[in-house]
């Protein structure tokens, strides 16, 4: 095969499509949604896609056929399903023309593109592979007693160690699928560089039946490495032989590739950041750990099938495409500034601060591919709590507030632990879907009051996703719709969704501040501050110096 | 006592105030925090100001000395602090003048107003004094065995089912001071309607040893009178007589004021709204089984001493007030529709959630409290998520994406369990303030570089709250310090903070479903939704008909 098309006769700026100002006319007259005769049962029926178990309805959003059909020539003009699939089969999609940047292939996808005789990116989707081997022998190992703790007990626990990437996407996958976990086998996560993190972790734990997961590709990162030393220290005062309790997911070389200290070592590639890095060993390792290779393999195929639904160029037949589309309508056409994903399922309590860090990491810039600025909107603000809770919540903002927010919902059919029961002539779940489908009626027909405060004016976006039931494969899926509409997004606004350089100046000022302190620790004498008023100042004024 | 006066005479528009005119024209000469003679050594330790344990550091704002005189003027002409000690002393600021509305006194305040001899509202004083009392009570019989389980075994865990007020800041709090709980108790929290929420907490519990506190001011609030069924069926297939484990928090003469139903009933009031309720019963019978009463009454003195700090009339000397005006500055004269509320400890992780809660549902309303459209912005979109994780995740946004989003910082000098080591030089508590630090400076002062893609555009605006170890009395006084902030907008903005009515239509819109759903169940016949085409076709478009 031969290496893949360079994206960057692709690198054109959002506001030089024509469909962009086609789209600008048409949001001068958009649907009134609280009018029966705009928002009918036909559209509910038509406005409608599926894909991988998942249906999309988007009779909420503030379109019709003729805005549809300019999103459809924006996607067809940027190429967005274009661009993916080379991105899918190796383009240096992560760099910026004309600067430094990371100049790195983009290729999570094929991490699941498993399942078929010709993978798109066969050389990436060798070496998942070959990682997906080595835990499916440590899994075999473990399960078999082969590998088991000094007494010859089996590990009941997995602490994972990791910040960012290494922490919310696997964690959010964990508690999605806690419902489906080995009844032997828990999973805990410590992210935070805040030492009562660990602490409060550690006390729950018996450290002599529990592995320990650390998680960080350059094998560097301030966090995790802080972290791993406290549970090492934690370990050694047990009297427990850290290098039989801890594994390592990591690049290849890095300071942490060290089967001296390590049970064994996953790796990650350059070409999945850590965002998309979920379904990588990331990911993989703690889920393996708690559910078994079955349901991992299951979680791959629903990732893979909304990776292949998301080559679909009709963006009517896209649900991925479509909400790149239908959030790019919101952002940049009609002004909004944030948007709240609100899941009617406790399980995915964790999935929106996953999807904080996807969307907003990837698409919070203002320069484009050649570094230059950008002349458009790009990433909104992801926030987002669980339905019914939020209801009771923060919904008064969203059907009253003086600020729009676009709300993307997403529902099962069925629930998963199945212990539920009819009460006042309904079950729970009966109760929390006719929530959500009430909500987006709400949002979008209004309803006028003669008392003021009791009005509702309507027309607030809003789109559904609905699954049949929560599963391995089904949250494979959801995981995937988003990382390809975050992509979408980045194509068209024509960003590099594949770095992050916005977190470097953060970190390089703490570490000047981190001198001082240890500085200070060193040596009685320490005058490095003079140096740094700033810090100095800052110090002097939180009482800190 | 005289009844105090009404707000009436402060119902004025937040355009009509002489001060929003000159601070329109500030507006557009803001403060460059970029250079080096405006972000000073000097102006970091000025713009500061201190109150029940914390420091308010808001160097990082867009603000000058004649901004924050204009700041000064606004709240002097809009009467916030008058308005503010009105509703301690008993005034009906929960109304809308003109229409049916709760008409209701606002009291939250008293419910902590026990330290003095002169309370303000020595009623409603007397009433939450009584209900501590009878924690009181319980407390020690608990202690003492005198309640106990059927095997006379003590209660080691407890439920709270309650949704809302009743769930977001008791959560939050008892996150928040875990490090104080005894040993040998434990608390847990089911909101969710969705079964698989009450399934895994359940899956979680000895029943026997486990108290089940419902709180719910009307009873009949539909979350949780369905977990509470769910609850009492777990315990009677356990064979459990749920009398003696459940106990009640709600309004007097309410359907679950039934002693024959609950081991204990303690009481809530009109005059406190769910979202400022978490230092009423709702919260303390919770915290007081988890910490005990000392750590109850701290929380208390802490919310009081920071109540009181509010009462200063100097924005200069007030946090409380000076944020309420900081976060106008923001929304309403340089347009930011978010705030980010980011807490350097991993104790908070639930506070921004509450904090969601208690300000979007105050202030996300377009009436004024005549029931006529506001003039000009409410209440933002609050989010945010712990740091240092955030700095991994969504910081990106924050630093270089194309919308400003203004910080609350929230950090503390020292960690709650004293499980810290040095590592690299450091502790993980000065990694964690070394970056709190730093990325307020990073935001405010940004940073050129000749890759356009690593430069900051800085002036983004940020403060920071800083206390010295989170203990329960400095929970009480930032939780207090919030309350007051938002209160003090809603007083500005000229909008009822108190009440909720955007929560009735999807309410109602739910039930109308449920009818459906259950005239399904009933009868094979069910023709009830010929007559709402809308709500069939939803059904229909879901595969739910």
């Amino acid at each position: 095969m031969n290496a893949p098309q360079d994206l960057e006769p692709y690198f054109r700026d959002f506001l030089s499509h024509e469909a962009v100002g086609e789209l600008a006319v048409l949001a001068k007259n958009l649907p009134d949604l609280t009018r029966e005769d705009t928002l009918t049962p036909e559209r509910i029926k038509r406005y409608r896609v599926s894909a991988e178990g998942f249906d999309l309805l988007y009779f909420g959003e503030l379109v019709d056929d003729r805005i549809l059909d300019g999103l459809q020539r924006l996607a067809d003009q940027a190429g967005l399903v274009d661009q993916f699939l080379l991105m899918k089969q190796g383009a240096v999609a992560n760099r910026i023309a004309g600067f430094d940047s990371e100049n790195r292939q983009v290729l999570h996808t094929a991490c699941r593109d498993l399942f078929s005789d010709r993978p798109l990116a066969p050389e990436a989707s060798r070496a998942a592979k070959g990682e997906l081997e080595k835990l499916s022998r440590f899994l075999k190992e473990l399960a078999d007693g082969a590998i088991c703790n000094h007494r010859g007990e089996p590990f009941t626990d997995l602490l994972q160690i990791g910040i960012g990437g290494s922490d919310l996407g696997p964690r959010a996958l964990y508690l999605a699928l806690e419902a489906y976990r080995m009844p032997e086998r828990r999973v805990h996560s410590v992210s935070n560089v805040d030492p009562d993190d660990m602490a409060q972790v550690l006390s729950t734990l018996d450290l002599s039946r529990t592995l320990v997961n650390v998680v960080s590709k350059s094998g560097t990162t301030l966090e995790t490495l802080t972290n791993e030393e406290l549970a090492r220290a934690a370990f050694a005062r047990a009297g427990l032989d850290p290098a039989r309790h801890f594994l390592a997911v990591t690049g290849q070389g890095s300071p942490m590739d060290d089967p001296s200290r390590y049970l064994r070592s996953f790796y990650m590639f350059d070409s999945i950041g850590g965002r998309y890095s979920a379904t990588s060993m990331v990911g993989l390792v703690m889920l393996g750990f708690a559910l078994g290779l079955g349901p991992v393999l299951e979680l791959l195929k629903g990732a893979n099938g909304m990776d292949q639904a998301a080559e679909e160029p009709d963006i009517r037949r896209n649900p991925a495409l479509l909400m790149a589309l239908l959030g790019i309508w919101n952002r940049n056409f009609l002004g909004m500034e944030t948007v709240a994903v609100l899941p009617y399922s406790q399980a995915l309590s964790r999935f929106c601060a996953h999807l904080q860090q996807l969307d907003m990491e990837s698409n919070g810039k203002s320069v484009n591919r050649r570094g230059e600025p950008l002349s458009c909107q790009s990433g909104p603000v992801v926030w987002g709590e669980p339905g019914t809770n939020g209801q009771h919540a923060f919904y008064q903002l969203i059907h009253q507030g003086t600020t729009l927010v676009p709300v993307e919902f997403i529902g099962f059919k069925e629930c998963q632990r199945g212990l539920d029961l009819v009460i006042q002539g309904t079950t729970s779940q009966e109760k929390l879907l006719a929530n959500l489908l009430a909500q987006s009626l709400a949002l979008a027909s209004g309803h006028r009051d003669e008392n003021p405060n009791r009005s509702f004016p309507g027309n607030r976006p809003n789109l559904i996703l609905l699954g049949q039931r929560l599963t391995p494969r089904a949250m494979g899926a959801l995981l995937a719709l988003y990382e390809a509409k975050v992509v979408f997004q980045g194509f068209a606004w024509n960003i590099n969704s594949f770095d992050q350089e916005g977190v470097q100046l953060g970190k390089r000022l703490a570490n000047r501040l981190l001198d001082h302190f240890a500085g200070r620790r060193d040596s009685d004498q320490y005058t490095g501050w003079e140096k740094d008023p700033l810090g100095r100042a800052l110090l002097e004024a939180t009482g800190l110096d």
